[in-house]
């Protein structure tokens, strides 16, 4: 049996599923895994760096009741890792996903600190994987981030662990959610305005839905699959990129009329010289398209292999739940490398 | 760098396919996983059990030009496995789906003989799985049948290597192109009789199609899947079947014009006193169901799981390269394998 310590950077609403998760998965990760655990760290902005190398109370820190049992407190990430002897350092600050700041920082820090170090943040995986992963196999740990581009469903560790020596040629999905609500809701004669504010009543956009409906959510997650599992350096300013702000409810629903619906597709492809031409833009769909199944909040990609004529994973309708599953399924790799040690 | 001796039992057009895959691969896998590898056995029906501890001259074997280089030759799978120092077996014999006979035998000699066990043989996994999946973790060898279901889509490596800890609830799919090509006929006006006949011009179906269009071909897998992924001992006769005979042209066509078409649809899922209620049987699907993407030769799988609402994964027009891949695909467990070594 191994005993992790865990540390949770951000302490929101995926943070607090996280949590919840492993008190829910205990005995599972203990029986089938050999693995056990305690949450040593949580820091947020409002709480500051608190530290407990004997753990926390789990049912009081769920409760909001966080009273740390060592002072003083650490005043930095670097120290706060240290004081709570962390073995993994779970990553869901907010971040500026131009720069990916300061979340690849934090993350240095952890691998630095010998932690495994895992992030929900797509902004981190294009503008730190290179660096992060490079730094991640020096040290022999391990850098995961499996829960930022499709929720819950295997993308990352789908071609890490059952895909060995193929090459992805090209690559489509629908990445991002708020824009199907959004066209949804033109689809049944509402407005833009309408779908906005049905996105934000399902709690998947932000006040500005900026983010969102002009591309820049799918943008970066196309750009961190592409980085990933492309092995190209595309650059987010690289991709052809246009919202959905210019398609009205007249045009959506005369697409849907005629079984061709827009969605917010994202794409990529190599070139003959191995190059990436990637986009992402409204595009109509035909049913007999993989992305055609799309409907709701489900995401989706579609995968096309030098040893695979297509291969399609969906993620239906995912919840805060199957977000922290995405994020905590590190067990398997905690324990190859504790077969590896 | 690991050697390993492969032995190919059966060499059809899996076989050769998994063969001409090696030779594409080879600087891949020699990079990549730094797997070095030969064919050291090749038996067939036809040719008898052939060995060479050296290794087959793979041009000459591919033109159909088998000369072992020694002699005299082995007479039976456990004197060929020794003969061949195998390290891998790769099983595409052909079985008697009701038995799993002579699969299971062969695959527990090479298991004894300290080989891993790779079977194409969806009949040995229902009627084997227990006895060797234990028999693999004694001796410390891998028993793997990726390619048994949805052929080149991963599926029981996708529960074991990126969804550790997660419980299914219940699945559903179409396992069996056949039937989704003769019902695409018969919605085009023509007949079942055409349909078998479109069938088999594919190479999908053999002379007597019943093993598809009566459902055992799904059931089988079916049956397999629950086994592996639900850990429960459901048998091929606790399955309610029915094929796809009882459905005439007119039937098919009028449930396509009303958008929900007839497909054969496998399905599982746990009771509350958790066993397994299983069937196959024509359903009609609509366009919002996630198996409503379904079309010609594609196969696809859609699980429910306790961390997660819906994952749904599709294999597109699959053809014996990409079969041939998902047998391959051990590297990354030859790997492991080396690693724990």
């Amino acid at each position: 049996m191994s005993c992790y310590n865990l540390c949770l950077l951000g302490f929101g609403n995926v943070g607090r599923a996280l949590a919840e998760l492993l008190v829910k998965k205990d005995e599972e990760m203990r029986e089938e895994f050999g693995i056990e655990w305690r949450i040593t760290g949580v820091a947020t902005r409002r709480m500051g760096w608190l530290a407990s190398p004997e753990g926390f109370d789990l049912v009081k820190l769920l409760a909001g009741d966080v009273v740390a049992n060592v002072e003083p407190q650490p005043y930095g990430v670097r120290e706060w890792l240290k004081t709570a002897r962390a073995d993994v350092l779970f990553e869901t600050t907010s971040l500026n996903h131009l720069t990916g700041r300061p979340a690849i920082d934090y993350l240095r820090a952890a691998l630095e600190a010998g932690a495994h170090a895992i992030t929900a943040n797509k902004g981190a995986v294009v503008h730190g994987y290179r660096e992060l992963s490079e730094l991640a196999r020096n040290v022999g740990k391990r850098f995961f981030f499996e829960a930022t581009c499709l929720d819950s469903a295997p993308v990352f560790s789908l071609f890490r662990e059952t895909l060995p020596a193929a090459r992805l040629l090209s690559f489509k999905g629908i990445f991002n959610s708020t824009t199907t609500v959004i066209l949804e809701e033109m689809e049944a004669g509402k407005s833009f305005e309408d779908g906005v504010r049905r996105a934000q009543a399902l709690g998947i956009t932000e006040t500005d839905p900026s983010q969102d409906v002009d591309g820049w959510d799918a943008a970066v997650k196309l750009c961190a699959i592409a980085n990933v599992l492309m092995s190209v350096p595309l650059k987010l300013d690289e991709i052809e990129r246009e919202g959905i702000r210019g398609l009205n409810t007249e045009k959506v629903r005369a697409a849907r009329d005629v079984g061709r619906p827009f969605r917010l597709v994202a794409r990529a492809a190599r070139t003959i010289d191995n190059r990436v031409v990637a986009s992402v833009r409204p595009e109509q769909i035909s049913g007999d398209d993989p992305l055609g199944a799309i409907s709701g909040t489900s995401l989706m990609v579609h995968f096309e292999l030098d040893m695979m004529p297509g291969l399609t994973v969906t993620s239906h309708h995912p919840n805060l739940q199957s977000t922290a599953y995405a994020f905590a399924r590190t067990c398997n790799a905690l324990k190859a490398q504790v077969n590896e040690n």
